[in-house]
């Protein structure tokens, strides 16, 4: 799509709604739900004792399932005194034992990756628990004695990340090991629902940042640059991957300061097939904000086109 | 560069030593040297015996150096039984503690982001350990009673990647953390030596599966996707990055089957900028080498340029 029709449109409810066939636009839309529901299932399941004295946090997931773990390690990070890792693979690691919390996360609950990893996990006797709305994940806990986080909500994998991103973050707030409250929860929602309002299809063009940076990405490799939010970055590159079938990477900061920047230079000529958005977080540290700012300049100066989106 | 004029440069070593202003194949074709002389430094540092009691170990580092760690999981991961985790970042994360063995690499000695969340280990008591061939991190590992494994190597920081990953291999080793042997470095170096022979400047183009990639990839926007070899996959694009200034990227399997591989519908057209290489090994899960077999035909079926490479 051209910039210059861009406006006409993405205000256009007709033109939405024939393009969005499975209505991502209402499952975002009831992200604060939610968010809120996965948080009060998440808090109510009660895990057994020995699930808190852990080592380490694995969880196993892919595509829509995996993003939510990343997302809640985002979240966590800072407060938690034990490793997080996201496993996408059929293989368990060698370090999961007795001392890990293992959770298993599975939309549909038939993932066969997660499936064959959460088996082995199972069989070294960690404390596993599975995140799912049913299929033969759950079942298999249930065999097992592991607790259920199950939640239910008719969409795609990738439109239940509320659920996705949720439900591990309140079974590990749950095992006290890290100190996210219900007002925190709160905040959250209220907070979602205001950028609900703000970055909504009803906002026309011109004040409406989303549909500004759809409009500047349509028809180019997306490229997604972040620090704090690199995992934010990895969420909007499958999203159009998989909602857009649009080509789009992501590289996070300040790594991509040592290597990907001098691309740049683009003696291939195909910088004016990228389109760049940079995600800013008042959570970056000092220098990476310093590091955004040289980006924006090093971008202009080689005929980038980029955008800066602040969160 | 195209194809058909590929073979006529890369078999000219007058072409090759004009491009390759930093000699990079003579880095390369020292690399069973490095490894070797990083073995021999690294298992020969005395480390204190309290450095083999830790939950985890955590290696600090950017670009060059930081990939070394990643290489050095991947061929560790299968015996080590506490997690391995690469932090390119500031910050040291909340769960560094006196039970995290701790690695930080910084070719120069001068990285910012290393140097700080290196000094933020050291506060919280991890036993820490600095690779480095001097500079201020070296001064500050001997303030602080850090052991440090010394290099000598005159280069950039990627082109030391024999000792970037050997060393960390050999720390780790060295206490007990992983059964890596003299001979399985033997072997190592052996096969290098070879591969060295078979993909080298000297082989010409019509027999050369080094050159014959480079001309696949001129040009277009690089992407590389692997499964058990996904680190190297890493390294592969920050390479094309650094050395040809070219958009390259990378995506492990089997986690893009679940989101990038829908970008092959491509309404905006970019199909054809782009070259893939997929790197397949025998240490693949057998499910991850079918989806490479379906990979390849389904992007035979949307046009795109792709090659396989076997390691």
């Amino acid at each position: 799509m051209m910039a210059s029709q861009a406006d006409v449109v993405l205000d256009d409810p007709s033109v939405i709604s024939r393009l969005d066939r499975s209505d991502m636009l209402g499952h975002i839309r009831r992200l604060p739900e939610q968010v809120a529901d996965a948080w009060r299932i998440g808090t109510s399941v009660k895990l057994p004792p020995a699930y808190s004295a852990v080592d380490s946090i694995v969880t196993f997931g892919m595509g829509g399932s995996a993003i939510g773990a990343d997302l809640a390690r985002t979240v966590l990070e800072p407060s938690l005194h034990v490793p997080m890792l996201t496993i996408r693979d059929y293989t368990c690691p060698a370090y999961v034992g007795r001392r890990t919390l293992v959770i298993a996360a599975s939309y549909s609950g038939e993932t066969e990756e997660t499936i064959s990893a959460l088996a082995q996990a199972r069989d070294r006797g960690a404390r596993c628990l599975v995140v799912s709305t049913g299929g033969t994940i759950t079942r298999m806990a249930r065999d097992a004695g592991m607790p259920i986080l199950h939640f239910d909500y008719a969409s795609q994998p990738r439109a239940a990340v509320g659920y996705s991103t949720m439900l591990p973050i309140a079974a590990i707030c749950s095992l006290g090991l890290s100190p996210t409250t219900d007002s925190d929860v709160e905040e959250a929602t209220d907070l979602l629902s205001d950028l609900g309002s703000s970055l909504g299809p009803e906002r026309p063009f011109v004040e409406n940042e989303a549909k500004q940076l759809a409009a500047h990405l349509a028809g180019r490799n997306a490229v997604f640059y972040a620090g704090a939010l690199a995992e934010v970055a990895r969420r909007w590159k499958g999203q159009l991957n998989e909602n857009s079938k649009h080509w789009a990477f992501h590289e996070p900061l300040p790594e991509m300061n040592h290597n990907a920047v001098v691309a740049f230079e683009d003696p291939a000529g195909l910088n004016d097939r990228v389109a760049v958005v940079m995600l800013v977080s008042a959570l970056d540290h000092p220098r990476t904000l310093v590091r955004f700012r040289a980006l924006g300049d090093l971008m202009s100066a080689h005929g980038i086109s980029w955008r800066k989106a602040a969160a």
